[in-house]
């Protein structure tokens, strides 16, 4: 989609932020949260990769840039109130800085560990394969 | 759990805030997005239903208390950094006040609307029934 006036829809918040929630495109996974600016969306959609502002280095940040753990934008949705996204992505190896295949890892109800340490074993062997 | 330890690890923000990510555990679409302070996070906790701090109304929200569009929750973790939640739950009814089954039906990039539509093909039905 070239034309970009959906932007103008998106409600950044008093900081210029708005929070992004990336997902796994093929197991569904929700696996992590971060911030989009103005400028990291539109290097997104531009790039079809995933661009961020960080908070705490106060940077964009190219998510995979300097790890390889890159993600490849398979969609992107906004809610229906402007104030967040919805990115699915494929998923270039872990997608947490910790090595997990999931920021979501600790399960403090029910039983999402088990079923994200499901989603590792079938997903991540194979993510490793297409990195190298 | 009852050792309720584990909230000491929540990072709310300067507001008290923690973005909570609702997903449904089934379709494992990604519902909504809203926040929750620490007395939400405790009655969501204690009760099994998500509740919520709204922004916009400045009061505790019990997702569904007048919708019934209630959302039990099957599973909550946190990420990495302690600062979002993720929370797993079986939706009555539509998640979005919109009635849209997700509150992320507007896509700008890709084909999750499509598949958005398939999954309320597959669930609405059912989650309907369940819900008279």
């Amino acid at each position: 989609m070239s034309d970009t006036a959906w932007m103008d829809q998106i409600r950044f918040d008093a900081q210029g932020l708005v929070p992004a929630v990336v997902q796994d495109a093929v197991s569904k996974e929700v696996l992590m949260l971060a911030y989009m600016n103005k400028e990291s969306l539109q290097k997104t959609v531009e790039t079809g990769q995933t661009w961020f502002w960080s908070r705490s280095r106060q940077e964009l940040w190219n998510k995979g840039a300097t790890s390889g753990h890159t993600q490849h934008v398979q969609s992107l949705s906004y809610d229906c109130d402007g104030d967040t996204l919805l990115v699915a992505v494929k998923q270039d190896g872990p997608a947490c800085h910790t090595g997990a295949y999931s920021c979501f890892y600790r399960t403090v109800m029910g039983d999402n560990e088990a079923k994200s340490k499901s989603a590792e074993d079938r997903f991540g062997p194979l993510s490793r394969l297409e990195s190298t």
